[in-house]
């Protein structure tokens, strides 16, 4: 039978990456995004289905998962990618940014992971990967909204792997500390690798996957060679 | 003049420990909770003014440092302890409650901290204390949305630590580790001071207000001699 | 040209997987320990090479490092295994047990780390791994030697990291968190996987060794599913 | 009866600061350096008493509390503050030089933890202070063997706190994250109270001793408010 992949927050190069590589895999690939056309091209090229979902509203990621599961069955890797920050000085920040980032970032990981934990735990098995940034770790000045969106997750991810591990449901939260190159923003001239790849984060993402239940992460720290850490 | 002290969440032991500490040392108290009659019977005690305030409504965290300003200038001093949580297994959580965890937990500490921190910048001075948890630094199985609340609240301080020690402004957050002791939690018999006495935890509240710009702490954990760790 | 691989600590489970890993992605295989006799078996199933050294002498180290570049080159990935633990109540601890443990477990990485880095840069490449357990980050009541070694080895990990990940040098430190599996301590009737597999240890030590530059983990935790953190 | 404090690694300005704000506190204060002249001017400021010890020989440190002991009797705070350090590109490290970096910095505060241990444990109290630093927490480039040694140093207080916590003896470590001034390094221009004021320092260490054993931190970082972490 051929295991079924989730991606949320796709049309981004990371999510792109993963989804190739899930396919190159043997995965069937769902890709989930706030507007179709965001996940148009990837969905023709990995030969998958797409689903709309603002991963902020409940209804929305109830009936993704409800839509994914009629579909395709349980999933079987679920990988949330989703965040939303906002900028600036403390004092200046607009409280309703905040909220969102809060809601998208945090309270959507929860809710995907919640989906998809509901039709893991029947089967004993499963994977859900979240992806963090630099933020997830440490609060940097005038980022004060990501850095909670951002804490938060991790703090979800912790708190779900130290519940679903023993029931057979693999979580991992990968802290990407560094740019991810991407069209828009190419490693510069004479800096080979100064940006995060996304083809090689979702190699560890596979190689995460793979990994036996004796000796499993529940977190990966990942920067450029030359990241200042 | 005299010092100003605002005490979010008040009514639980601990505010009114702090508050009583704060008042020995000169402070003018104010007092803020959900309902009046919460803190009523400490804000006779310390001679303080009430105020009432959802800490997770933008509209009642800007009514309240108005009406404090209003009747006593800029606050020298804030301490944010509200708190949401909702337990049980991850699957069966109720989503609203996972937000209003992370609306009372995290937002409404943004939402004090903004407030102070616009009328702290124009002196260049003053002091936010955040009251964590065990939760701030580790996700417990079968309690996310605390985690949640707790990771986002330590993010938020951490990034405000960063942007405004150098502004004069001192953010602490204290990681409480463990149970605190009350009339409804004593302490077992032959078991002596297995809970944190909420008064120790004021004298440590007071030392950090005392400490000088040039060794500040943003992060003390305070543990019973006693607990596992 | 062949990859050659120096394995220090060999003998336990971990370093046997840990060669048949290597030796089955084409690399050719050096083995030191203390003595030889621990490493004969293994030797010849992966048709190695084997030095005895005491890592906590600098003269052993320098000869190993001689005497495996005479052989066969510089070794593009050096894996470092040993360690030293005293336990019982501090007050009882023999100090000159305390400083063996920091002698093996710390001194001991960084004789052999630097004897490995004065090797890869000239050629600008190859990579360090650095096996920890969990009192790399954790100091357990009772086990204060372990502890210091093994927080020492995880400071020079990191040191390292910083200043030679930018010169294309991969440090990477494995926090192993429980129990290895072996004959001795075989996983309990009806508990599988209880303890860490050696193979699949071994399985993202080689993962971590083909992460692309763009992208490098310099610290990876591992535990079994089951485990309590 | 009067409270007795042993401070080890006399003559800085640290030590110098934290001997006065015991002596003022009512402690009778024993200081210990390699060499007596180091501790001389303080000694007879604060009217204590000096010893001779190198902290990494374990006949030195035996003798030292033996002779605090006859003079004064067990002691009730005993302070560590040594450290060596060595820096350089790894591969330009002096083995030499890193095995002191371990011996005096880690090593030199066990031997010292467990004289003072020993004379605790039968009253049931007291309390041990560590001094650590930036590096005890983060492993910086070129700094290799300080690393090793803070980290090492912070894995046996953490170690210490976890087993003497509970037997009433309280172990603190400070992280001391930014430069200390002194006549030396004043304070630039312009710039107040970029380093770390001793007193101030002093004064947080006092704030400790002070806890409630309730309410016990084993770890404080301290640093300018213009510090940037």
């Amino acid at each position: 039978m051929t295991k079924q992949a989730l991606i949320i927050g796709a049309g981004a190069g990371l999510s792109a990456c993963v989804a190739r590589a899930l396919k190159q895999d043997g995965y069937e690939i769902g890709l989930a995004a706030r507007t179709l056309s965001k996940a148009e091209a990837l969905t023709k090229e990995v030969d998958g289905a797409s689903f709309t979902c603002d991963v902020s509203q409940p209804q929305d990621v109830a009936k993704l998962f409800h839509d994914f599961e009629a579909a395709r069955g349980a999933p079987d890797v679920v990988v949330f990618n989703p965040s939303y920050r906002a900028r600036g000085p403390l004092a200046e920040l607009d409280p309703a940014e905040v909220l969102k980032a809060l809601e998208v970032t945090a309270y959507g990981g929860f809710l995907v992971g919640q989906e998809a934990v509901k039709r893991m735990l029947p089967k004993g098995s499963g994977a859900i990967l979240f992806t963090g940034a630099s933020a997830s770790v440490k609060g940097y000045a005038q980022s004060a909204p990501f850095a909670m969106g951002k804490f938060a997750l991790r703090g979800l991810a912790q708190s779900m792997a130290r519940e679903l591990h023993p029931q057979g449901i693999h979580i991992a939260h990968f802290v990407i500390d560094g740019g991810i190159s991407s069209a828009d923003r190419p490693n510069p001239e004479g800096e080979p690798d100064k940006f995060l790849d996304p083809d090689a984060i979702a190699q560890t993402y596979m190689a995460v996957l793979k990994q036996h239940r004796s000796a499993w992460s529940w977190e990966i720290e990942l920067r450029p060679w030359v990241e200042n850490f």
